[in-house]
């Protein structure tokens, strides 16, 4: 429990200053001026008050308990500071400083040396190298916190690494008139985790709304359990940056982390059921939104607007990400016709005009909140002189108290000017957007969270009939014997053993024996060298396929034993299957966390048109299904172009195995079947390789 | 030239109104508070005075010329108000009032009557059912407008039918603190129309940048050359909404237009050399931009931060849109850590850490200037409590000052704290944004803007060996024949007139002309059935492919003519030419505009990838190069998966080709070339349909 940490009843701060731009003199104004309801211990040997509070010498001279300390002292400092207050029995400790581990191996060893003091003593560490935590919670108020952005109390609760994002996040919602009800920035984050806090975040039932913002996942696992465990109570948002390879390097070069291009936070996102953003803008728009608003119980959204052309722009916005724009009911027509003016647009967007009233807009919005075919409301809101639209906006405000169903309001006004307009629905708490666009695309949040909640989960198969212990024999064979890359009969035996089908084959030692398996398995076939020293077979002429007879299975073998001169040289002998579609699929390790499954069109749509998908490990049976209908080439799947549908439920099944065999053989670095030949009631692998 | 309307010298309204909420007194208190530097005249028969200006009966009564008269009354006064202003030599009429063309045939009886009137007198009319103008010129200060966004001086002009995106656009600006030059919004624009107002915009020395939004277009061809005109003077910044059929309909309602979707006013923005946004925010953002900045001279970024996770998320930005962020010269990086703070990272992104000073960021500023790998600059800046964030301010102006290559800037703050450092950017012209990826989005507007200018627009190729006359002939006598659809017959012989390579092919009246036939072509041969009756000819058995003697083509034939008994039948004989990569290539008549040419990748590809992209007629060369590379498949074009490329030139002179042919033969309506074969070195059209 985090509570001591943001709910602290006093706060010390080691390093206070007297100096107005030391964060160690900030940081108690910060205190001071957001009214923090408790005690404040400025902790400087040669200063008796600062900004007019008492100052002690010494952690250990504090008066009283002291639930959270702030550090503001030079690195090589804090080991020792630590050290007193574990004897104090501070219970939590925000180092601001920087010097630690962001900074080489010396900073490192300091970060170790006061960890190790913090751990005897049970002391709980932000930091170092961090902003701090708020909690604007008016029986609280602790800005422990070195910005400058004072939020009103509130619903959303934020935490992130970077600082620099979590501010601009922050200064979001303040700029829109929502509040923040907690604020963690954790810097190095060497003890208290994002996810912990995002697990206190969700236990907090004040909290509403969770925003978070990463580069990158230090304990992937963890961090898909805790998101998986809140984002099913409350609304996770998140977004990820560091997208593109220069994106990654500039990240890691601000946290001295590694570069890497990270598709499995994705992965994670979605599998935890967060609601993930590209943009910070939206992002932001969208919580304050979650902040106040129900949760659709649909997509279908009616528009109310007076005035024509921002509703259009939103229309686009809102069908173009899936959402539905119906006809209204005959009875919600009805009643409009009655009430609004004549010239009036009783169709969906309804039109109120821009002389329409607060009475029209009532209407309206009763109308639609009793109609079954909407599920959501989007108002559009210009402020002509001539109307009164501090009445509209109360009227907005008294249907909003409902929370029958989620409204978001494009008010397209002068706040400069309309200041009691834009308040009536600020305290009303209605999502209020300057564009259309914008709030639209809140709209669109809403209902993506509706469809996570609603979404089938679906279960990980118990396959009864893998064969774990015969796979694991051959991997670890091939791994004592120092390989990376199985062999052609080793992949296959692994497929066999989870009942993963492939085409037909046989292990020949000979030309000869080849032309024996050759008559077994029935022509045509494809012969390919097998042996250690053969990586790339086809490259170097160890691949003959479509071989029609036994002597042109001969030759063939005969022509790879002279190319290849090698002992252990073997020919895996295989029917050949042309005519399928084809197919591919893979596995990939992602350290920490297990393994990503890609699936897709094989040949060309592979190459050129890129069209595969990603799943994280354990596939499910609803993930497995998700990933075949969401390719863009799905339609092929089923038969297009004259052409046969292909078996999808053995599809469904070989997705599902591959994601047990990887999940069961965590040593598998990487594995591919490209091309499976999938055909109307059957798919088969016919060339697949693994990595250790 | 409108200039008598921007600049007016006096101002009447008729309909003055002593009551507040009236348009006609709103009118009068907006040119007053905005400080009109012309005459006012309020006309009204029954006041002496509106607002403490002396009112008039008549307009026949104003002492001098009026330059600008609204009118501010019932449609069906307006008629007899406008030769009254005809009587008088009043220059322009803005009709505010509605009530005309968009109610309804009464409403367009009026709008015919007074039109009569005003090109009778010469008065050019702006609306009826509109907003007006503004022209914030502190010589002028017309604020000809019942809106109330009351703009700074500034560079940017915005023209639109729709008032309420207008104005959004315009609120947009104010809130940003950027100025805007003219604005207007003119309804139904019965008169005086958006491109007029465009060329207007153009040839205005002030207006640095024209911003409009549509939803749809009058008159494509005058648009498109105004749009071209002024687009290659200054940057034209437009949105087109009502781009989904939801939208599109919505539009059709508040506008009383037809609903259609439009892809049309894509390819017009994109020929005319238009920026071109589907978001109305990152268009706000971008006019910034354009009024202030130099256009870049390349897509090279460097980047200036004092923090680092939002540099992470403008870089993910920059890139994915394709502009680059090259490593600092080395001269850059050793003026960089020479002058910056040892910790600082050289790199691009620089940081010189939340502790970087005014020097720190000049020196990186100026570095960047000189480093001729860099085209333009982001900014990104917290504001830090302990740094002097003024100061840093001021050196980003003075270096903006000197415009040498563009800049904006990420200015993370809370504008209500530290408003100097807001102001000194304001009034500094340096274009500033809370968000990075706003930031961001604006830079790569930037250098879409030098795309369009260093284009390669290319020639319409004329080709000498078309024969017009022959293909007129065909299209005459089927339209006089009251047919829709082409024969076979009829379409082969028009792709000859125009030189588009098409399969072989021989008309056939019997089975026997048939086999005839086919051994002249030689086999295998496509036989069809071609008469009047027969349109979908492979739905109904009219279509044999593949015959590879005389016997299968007497069998086809014969069985043809036993299905259809149609006394005009005939047998369409075409050599098969299968294996090619499938090309697919059409034609769609876009009312009074011309036609859209369409190329793509044929087969699975246009049915399931829909990988197909559209230019309008006239194609030059440049823009059919355009269209081969901007499919998905390109690469397909040029050989991949062991399979050769196509002959890229024939593809290119076959688009080329059927642009011309659309082009001369405005007849036609419909004409799809699906598929072209495409080969090494040659590309027949197989089958192909023209309707009319």
């Amino acid at each position: 429990m985090l509570d001591s940490l943001f709910k602290p009843k006093s706060v010390a701060v080691i390093g206070a200053s007297t100096r107005e731009l030391h964060i160690g003199n900030r940081v108690i104004r910060n205190l001071v001026e957001f009214g923090f309801k408790g005690a404040i211990y400025p902790i400087n040997p040669g200063s008796d008050e600062i900004r007019g509070i008492k100052c002690y010498k010494s952690i250990l001279d504090c008066p009283d308990n002291v639930d959270v300390v702030h550090m503001v002292i030079p690195a090589k400092l804090v080991p020792q500071a630590v050290e007193e207050c574990g004897k104090k029995g501070v219970k939590n400790i925000i180092i601001n400083s920087g010097g630690f581990s962001e900074t080489g191996p010396e900073g490192i060893a300091i970060e170790k040396d006061f960890m190790e003091k913090a751990k005897k003593y049970g002391i709980r560490m932000l930091g170092p190298n961090c902003q701090g935590i708020i909690n604007s919670d008016p029986d609280c108020r602790a800005y422990c916190n070195f910005t400058f952005t004072r939020p009103d109390p509130g619903y959303i609760s934020i935490v992130s690494l970077s600082g620099g994002v979590a501010e601009v996040i922050h200064q979001g919602f303040s700029e829109m008139g929502v509040g923040t009800r907690f604020y963690a920035s954790n810097g190095n984050a060497c003890d208290i985790t994002i996810p912990e806090i995002i697990r206190y975040y969700g236990n907090d039932d004040k909290t509403r709304v969770v925003v978070t913002y990463v580069e990158g996942l230090r304990d992937p696992v963890n961090f898909m359990d805790v998101a998986t465990e809140v984002a099913g109570k409350k609304p996770v948002l998140a977004m990820k940056a560091g997208r593109t390879s220069e994106g990654a390097q500039a990240a890691a070069s601000h946290t001295g982390g590694l570069a890497k291009e990270d598709l499995a936070t994705d992965l994670i996102f979605k599998k935890a059921g967060i609601v993930s953003f590209q943009d910070e803008g939206e992002l932001i728009h969208a919580a304050a939104a979650f902040a106040s608003q129900p949760v659709p119980k649909g997509n279908r959204v009616g528009l109310i607007t007076n005035t024509g052309g921002p509703a259009v722009i939103a229309t686009d916005v809102l069908v173009g990400a899936g959402l539905k724009i119906p006809p209204l009911s005959g009875k919600t027509r009805n009643i409009l016709s009655e009430k609004l003016f004549k010239d009036a647009s009783i169709n969906n967007p309804v039109d109120v005009l821009a002389t329409g009233t607060a009475e029209h807009y009532r209407a309206a919005l009763d109308a639609m909140m009793d109609d079954d075919g909407i599920d959501c409301i989007y108002i559009g809101l210009v402020t002509p002189f001539f109307v009164d639209t501090d009445s509209i906006a109360r009227e907005i405000v008294e249907v909003n108290r409902q929370r029958k169903k989620p409204m978001v309001c494009n008010l397209m006004t002068d706040r400069r000017q309309w200041t009691e307009t834009v308040d009536i629905l600020r305290k009303g708490e209605v999502p209020c957007y300057s564009l259309p666009g914008a709030a639209a695309r809140v709209m669109c949040a809403l209902v993506a969270y509706r469809n996570i909640l609603d979404r089938e989960k679906g279960t990980v198969k118990d396959f009864k009939d893998t064969d774990k212990a015969a796979a694991e024999k051959i991997i670890k064979a091939a791994a004592a014997a120092g390989r990376k890359m199985l062999s052609a009969g080793e992949v296959y035996k692994i497929l066999e053993a989870y009942g993963i089908p492939a085409a037909p084959w046989r292990m020949a030692l000979t030309p000869e024996e080849a032309v024996k398996a050759a008559g077994e398995l029935g022509f045509p076939v494809v012969v390919k060298a097998d042996a250690e020293s053969i990586i790339h077979k086809s490259d170097m002429g160890g691949v003959a396929v479509n071989l029609k007879d036994g002597d042109a299975v001969k030759m063939a073998a005969s022509d790879m034993k002279g190319k290849f001169k090698t002992a252990d040289l073997k020919f895996f002998v295989q029917k050949f299957i042309p005519g399928g579609l084809e197919i591919i699929a893979g596995a990939k390790a992602e350290e920490g966390l297990g393994h990503i499954i890609m699936f897709g069109l094989g040949g060309i749509y592979v190459e050129i048109m890129k069209d595969v998908v990603f799943s994280l490990t354990p596939v499910t049976d609803a993930e497995a299904d998700e990933m075949l209908s969401s390719i863009k080439g799905a339609a092929l799947l089923s038969g297009a172009r004259g052409r046969k549908g292909v078996d999808r439920e053995k599809l469904l099944e070989l997705v599902q195995r591959l994601s047990r065999l990887v999940t069961d053989l965590p040593e598998i670095k990487e594995m591919d079947l490209n091309p499976i030949m999938a055909f109307e009631d059957s798919a088969f692998a016919v060339d697949a390789r693994i990595s250790l």
